[in-house]
């Protein structure tokens, strides 16, 4: 409510836990202060009021704000502030270069926001923040949306990715979890929970972006993230000429992950459309071609995870190890 | 957050819109003003903030204030009210009668609240109020809890029941819908969609308070509520000897309704308990008792609704009515 | 189990029973048996075998036949038969033949089944079925897909639409109700509730397919369907200048309504894209675009419902009927 | 469907597999064949018919027969049997004894069925069955029903507890996933997953039982369990004198834990109720006395865990610990 919110920021820290988070940051604006007749515009305010119940849910709290211009050059968030005051100034360059001298980690927010078909434009504005290096991420995924063009500016252009709620409501009326929405997060690679930790790891672009059914990040990133939720739960398999057995496929992640088939094995069929369901084992069916294939071998199912978007359109590259005995 | 609600107004609106309801109060307290450092203390600022909201989306919002005092009297709800600043005095008498003589609608909240065992006691302070005919209803649900002691009042007292959130949160965060919880409301029965028609029958005590599974109300408004949510899709049935039938219930209500068995019946056998499960259909069986019965009887199935509170400790008689001829 | 399929037939019943059903037809294969090892190959016994279940949870049970032989011609089912043993004959003219003297509604079952790309092809064993008035209908639903082509075929040739779910194990391992699957049902616009009124509704053509979130039908069947399962709760608005209202639209269908505009109106702006939520009352934005409209108007929003298929790449054209007073 | 199933064997397996068990057993009556007009009476077709099935999907199979007399002596299950042939004779003790010859784990079925008020009784031939040493286990689940005086005699008698759901229609008709329901299942505590290893840990009583939100079993088993389904996150809190803070306590087990307070601590007050809600966190209140404690204290915060009975009216006592500093 300090800014065009609508609810108390105490508010953003149970919400933050009952969603499983690490740490939030809440970004009110600097110049835009809708509430001003009713409520203090104090910039510091939301910060302070969200510290006592962050501290008791063991929530990071990173003290954060919003510099709003129009566009260009548009809206920038400065993440682990020491203070906020000095923001305040009529020159977004004074604004962004104070952020910057205070250590920020600072993100060109929805950057295709008011733009034509919401294609975002790399302004004037933008080259020189980018420049001067006061510019480290940019939103990738806003809100509800996935922007292709900022996902590819941060591969070309070495940012951070970043997916945020942009909550002005209730978390719960922006996303409808009976219906299995929920909002996006980044996920950071931290060396620990720690602020100081967070910081390190946006600045060193170790993220990626959680979105719907989406993760969007780097393939060093997201392949581990892959392995790791997935076990093969019968890896050794025995091929009896054309027959069909079965790779059962256990996802732990929350997401399903959506496979195609990257090319076809002279040894075995494999479907050309997987699902792997969160939280479930999944059947593959592996049919023998009948080709004189006998005896052991390891076979990698060539597969490509189409919602795990290493670039805008090419999914992650991934291979499932199957032992496979066959037999005439 | 004019109180110590963690909210703006109009977000309440949008809550309300989201469940189905039809009309909200918001109830700031006069006297605590926990925000006070950063929000105004304006006692019309939620009203005023949330009206175009409830314009949009069509939802009547009724003016109101909460009237907080220390235990006896405890805190009371005027609804209703045309000026809430008469309301800030030192003497609660003085801001009830003000509250009575603006025409409101006065209950007693949360009647258990810091009493032993949640026990509620008819203070003199109670009585004196009841007697000068300013209080009309009290709250039989307080968020999650409902109160036998305070049913048994408001149907000795002739009181309108109610059945509120008292929410202070967003209210995604007190009752938790994955988990298929939801507000209390009180069900109004109204002649039309006006905030005078809902006065017009809050002052007549035409109400009945719906939390979780359970109605709580008079017999003369849970009975037809009954009635109209369920149908008998299989009216006639034909039962030889002792053979087992099935009575189809659809159940058209969103919570299930918990039947118990009244009574033996001379012709057929019927379970001690059945449940109509919420918006399908279930199966009541029938069993012969093969004692001689033959030709058509029209039958009146005996139950009692436990779920349907007429009283503390009584469920709602209902009969379920069926055609059965009997063969031999 | 009395041909391939892996249940006892009055499991058929109570699983449709569970499942909202009106009536259905068991169409074991009269030429193939695999279980025949164990189980009796007497073709009727499926029907004999989920009589007594049907009459006790009041379900239609329609006496039928799946006509099998190799591609061409394929699988034809053959509803509404008085006696089995008939078809089971070496040349399928003479199945076909004794069913349609039999009165039977005869169709083409999944006519894409094993043909390439899952194209079927109308061979010249179609064709003369088909001129012989054998043939009365046809599959575009079979299990979980939708064939463009026979949705062609039924217009073009006047065939009854069917959807089948050709459900050999129990159906809740085919379609997974927790993930919100359902199988298809062919809705059958039958003027009461007797397996002769369904004989005379599906000769007659009067059929639309109901699969997963897709209505598949005429423009006259579907027309209804949507208009009986909407209900504009603000049908009054005012709008005063450029501002944006809300019309307020209930979906009492179990399925969501998925609206696309179909042109832009001169008085006022509304969204490209809009979903009706089932069983939810969502909003669509109305804005006014200040062209100097003044005075009460009846507006008819121009809307496509895409998943509400006419043919197979054109939606139900609607109209959404609001009465709106602009201002200045 | 070779005795009274409504379902071909290997739906048992593909059920079983849809609801990640590890090995299920097939229990046709010898001597109740009520299909027998249609279908073979072959005592081990459903085994042979379930067998490829089992091995496709990783199910175990363990070939089982029902021995089903009167009551006395009611009805066993005998595992792990070698030919079923010779249970086929009318002296029931004859029956037993080639199951238990051929080294076959025996329970009694649904001690509770058809006697009043379901209470089981120990007739003479369950005695003389008991000390023959041919009865190792019993049934505390049958279906949706536990029996707790099942339960007391396993304890005292030494018998392996079951749960069993005697399932004779398709799984999802009796029970219904998305209402949360879920057959029982007995948990075997074997040392490998096959089915010797499943023998030994039935033989020697090492199995738990659940059924919907229970666990039945011994302390012994049902420690670990809780144990290693819990982790404390906040497992350091600091109190100021009669501040309240939260432990944090993921439950990664797929039901709740029931918890009541088993006794009162001098330094903090702990809820008399808490639910550790299935894959979530719950936040458990520890509240300083303010009694002059000071320093940092090892806690053990005692419970009762009501839904894991390791007696018919005992919970598991556990204790969760916390390591608190306390500050004036």
């Amino acid at each position: 409510v300090f800014s065009d919110g609508s609810v108390w920021p105490s508010v953003r820290v149970e919400e933050a836990w009952r969603d499983g988070l690490d740490a939030i940051a809440i970004t009110d604006h600097i110049e835009y202060k809708p509430h001003k007749a009713d409520v203090s515009t104090n910039h510091v305010r939301s910060y302070e009021l969200a510290e006592s119940a962050a501290e008791a849910l063991g929530i990071l709290l990173v003290k954060s704000a919003e510099i709003t211009r129009g566009e260009p050059p548009g809206h920038w968030n400065a993440l682990f502030l020491t203070e906020l005051d000095s923001l305040g100034t009529n020159d977004y360059r004074v604004a962004v270069k104070s952020a910057a001298e205070q250590g920020a980690f600072i993100f060109w927010n929805h950057p295709g926001w008011k733009q034509p078909f919401n294609q975002p434009v790399w302004y004037a504005e933008q080259a020189e923040v980018y420049e001067r290096g006061w510019l480290h991420g940019a939103e990738v995924v806003n809100g509800d949306e996935y922007n292709a063009l900022v996902h590819k500016w941060c591969l070309e252009k070495n940012l951070t990715m970043l997916g945020n709620s942009d909550a002005h409501q209730p978390i719960a009326l922006d996303y409808d979890s009976p219906l299995g929405e929920h909002r996006p997060v980044t996920l950071v690679f931290a060396r620990e929970k720690s602020v100081a930790a967070i910081k390190e790891a946006l600045l060193a672009r170790r993220t990626a972006v959680y979105t719907q059914n989406l993760l969007v990040g780097k393939e060093e990133f997201l392949q581990p993230l892959f392995q790791g939720s997935i076990e093969v739960r019968t890896p050794r398999l025995t091929i009896k000429n054309k027959d069909r057995v079965w790779l059962q496929v256990f996802n732990r992640a929350p997401l399903n992950f959506e496979l195609e088939r990257r090319q076809n094995l002279r040894e075995v069929t494999i479907p050309a459309k997987v699902t792997l369901h969160a939280g479930k084992t999944s059947l593959i069916s592996v049919t023998g071609r009948g080709a004189g294939v006998t005896g052991e071998r390891e076979l990698v199912l060539p597969f490509q995870v189409t919602n795990l978007k290493v670039a805008p359109t090419q999914g992650l590259s991934v291979g499932l190890k199957a032992q496979i005995t066959f037999k005439k």
